[in-house]
């Protein structure tokens, strides 16, 4: 037991720190390394850990062992392997070891930044790396530090998507009254994720206030500029008060992107707060050649983008840049004689539980700069162009197999491509064949491309497995 | 540069990882064990760090040497160090060992567990796991999933009490119309966390609708349950309605409990949400001396507390039960084609997205597992019991020297003590000057004992070096 025994408990010895720890390291660099012979989605049926696990807390300490023994028994099973190069699914949250090593850092140090005086590093250190990001997407300095915005590290998308409801809000009904909260309009493609809906009702503006404005084929999905100023036009002629507007860049189901310069100037034209979701594709606009779908963010009030989805930065990781800081801090700021210092009081200094929901917050910063630093933005470059390749490569196959069809022009690294009708069974019917044959080999039809480890060989193989059984479909169908 | 260079960019190669993670582990390690050496309150002035640390990301990648580097000499100079053992401020954010590594294994493993399928596992270590602290924590049946009740584990009280707010006002609103959102009350004592105010705001309900009810010295700063029924009454006759009571277990500036059985049946008579924030001091009542604390906890809604304040749990972790969790997930569940899938459909599974604000979330389970197993129940309670002693014993050094005073009366790990008024100086006074002594070696006056790593000598030397700043101030005091 060393130093676990009740007499001399000694919980954070540095020394059963560094042996235990370096165990765990040596597991996770094995599950690495074997993380191919894992079916990438789980056979679990529900409630099969209750049967493998005690239902109540142990009384005396166990061994490192014992849980570790666990963890491969009991819960890889359980795993969907989120870092198996053979994972296509939703969108990837590539990890990274530059990631981890940032991560344990800040688990490591465990300091609560909430305000500057509570560790200056952990606030100073996050403004100036979401200046370094915002830099790498050519923001404009108007969302820097540097240029009297600023930005700060979320967990998610929806958290940055209520903070910036609520700062919207608030600066709207100060000045028609809180009553005025049930005519506040939120605007938005019906391609735009799930948060939306989720954050604007989270703020207390009613899920019924949400337009959700259609897209086509035609139109690529993305949001056709006149769609919404018909909208807003109708909404302020039925006495409702247009509010914000949510663009996205890289939608979840398509990766369809919105006309960032013709929405905008809609927006500031009717007063909006004007958000972009780029939270998959954002990442890849460090790339040069992809920096154009974020043409007119001049335009916005805030953006934000997920590096823990496609820039090797482990979970969680969400950036969220704002024009006018005041207006969040306005909104989320909070006081008590335990929090005053006069640091704060001087207003020379950023307090960041201010700008998200929480009060308590971890040295968030860390874990982006190790990865910035670590990989470097040529490598990083290099590594989104490697899964756009290897998602251009994919595409290319199935073009060449007459049966399939690409369902909406590849832009990133998603394809979404499905079989066509065959003997008189429609297209929908056939591809939910497709979709369950698929996944019970553990993947998915809409195909994803970006897990860290993928290479060339896991897309041939893929591709290889689905022809494998639309074949059977098709022939099945035939008879 | 080996894996880093640009042509092989291989960002998640095992045996890299396994290398520099160890290198990482021996630099925690070492900050363990030098902790003391630190003053324990950051002494930089505001913008220090950009003076140190370039400007924009690099280009080419650094090494994990030259990155350390700059953590030792700009980070550490700018961190107020929570795990030294002469940290008293605020409440404790303790780490361990435990914690670390469950931490690492989050990490490592990498999975976005936002519902059941995207990986079982995360989802069923969850339900386990806050049934085990519901256990401990001897809740009522109807409180865990074996009760039909269940809990998540979320990131910090914030998040618990908007989520529950969101859940009594959509219960509220379903019946009466969203337009009565600006009618909607919530009620707590005026010793209540910020939190309160800030998550009231967050789901549009106007701030001037929390009745921050008096408290005084002489119910111990805990709420009057007549003061509560009175503020009732008043709303209701006043065209209000009553929603949400929140009860401290624990409060911030002082460590009081409100009365959860009076409380509570006040809110049942009225239909109010009652919900229990016990963040700091839920953790001890593990231990069976402080559970009377909780008594009444039946008549709760929901109940909130931080593993990562008092229960070697490294940040963030937050405890959240819920009698009916129907209510959160008509809140705050999403729905798109990309997430639909056939365990959800059958009902039979938890999905969490729909139990917390975000979407997605990181495999949170394993690190309170892994610290409850660690650990076990018999060395946790002996952990919170030695942070009691040392309080005590802390307590009883300010009994022994008559300038002094205790302001409350202890009842957890928090000592609120005072200089007593001196030749005609008020007490206020000569506590700010003892306060802003004392501070600048790095210390508060507000004394939370709880680090992990604090034994009876730092108190000793903390009571030392606050009596040397008191004479100093009364010597002045007496000229």
């Amino acid at each position: 037991m060393g130093s676990h025994s009740t007499n001399t408990f000694s919980p954070l010895d540095s020394n059963t720190f560094t042996d235990e720890s370096k165990i765990v390291i040596d597991f996770i660099a094995d599950y690495y390394k074997n993380i191919e012979k894992y079916p990438v989605r789980s056979q679990v049926q529900p409630g099969y850990l209750s049967a493998e696990l005690p239902q109540s807390a142990p009384y005396f300490p166990e061994s490192l062992k014992d849980i570790l023994k666990d963890v491969s028994n009991s819960i890889m099973p359980g795993l969907t392997h989120w870092q198996s190069p053979n994972f296509f699914a939703y969108f990837q949250a590539n990890a990274s070891n530059a990631g981890f090593l940032g991560e344990m850092l800040c688990s490591g140090l465990n300091i609560v930044g909430f305000n500057w005086i509570s560790s200056p590093a952990a606030t100073e250190l996050e403004s100036l790396v979401i200046d370094w990001m915002g830099k790498l997407l050519k923001l404009p300095p108007s969302f820097l530090f540097s240029g009297n915005g600023g930005g700060v590290l979320h967990g998610s998308t929806c958290e940055a998507v209520v903070c910036t409801l609520a700062a919207a809000r608030d600066k709207a009904l100060k000045r028609m009254g809180w009553d005025k909260i049930t005519k506040l309009v939120v605007y938005a493609s019906d391609q735009t994720h799930a948060t939306l809906f989720k954050g604007t009702k989270l703020v207390g503006i009613p899920s019924s206030n949400i337009r959700s404005l259609p897209t086509s084929f035609l139109s690529g999905f993305s949001l056709p500029p006149q769609t919404l100023q018909e909208a807003i036009e109708n909404d302020i002629k039925s006495g409702f008060y247009p509010l914000f507007l949510c663009a996205t860049v890289g939608t979840t189901a398509c990766g369809a992107v919105d006309p960032i310069r013709e929405v905008g100037e809609i927006a500031t034209k009717c007063n909006l707060w004007f958000h972009i979701d780029a939270a998959y594709a954002g990442s890849a606009c460090i790339c040069p050649e992809f920096r154009h779908y974020l043409d007119g963010v001049e335009l916005a009030d805030s953006i934000s983008m997920n590096p823990h989805k496609w820039l090797l930065t482990n979970m969680d990781c969400c950036c969220l840049w704002v024009k006018q800081p005041h207006s969040l801090i306005n909104s989320l700021a909070s006081d008590a004689e335990y929090l005053r210092n006069s640091a704060s009081e001087s207003n020379n200094v950023v307090d960041y539980k201010d700008w998200q929901i929480a009060l308590s917050r971890r040295f968030k910063a860390l874990k982006l700069w190790v990865v910035l630093r670590r990989h470097g933005l040529s490598n990083i470059m290099c590594h989104i162009r490697s899964d756009v390749n290897l998602a251009k490569r994919f595409e290319s196959l199935v073009g060449t197999d007459k049966r399939f069809e690409i369902v909406v022009p590849r832009r990133f690294a998603l394809v979404c491509f499905r079989l066509k009708p065959y003997n008189g069974i429609n297209g929908p019917e056939l591809n939910r064949r497709l979709l369950s044959a698929v996944n019970e080999s553990g993947l998915f039809i809409r195909c994803a491309i970006g897990s860290t480890l993928t290479e060339e060989r896991h897309v041939n193989e893929l591709w290889k497995l689905i022809q494998d059984k639309a074949q059977t479909i098709l022939a099945n169908a035939a008879t």
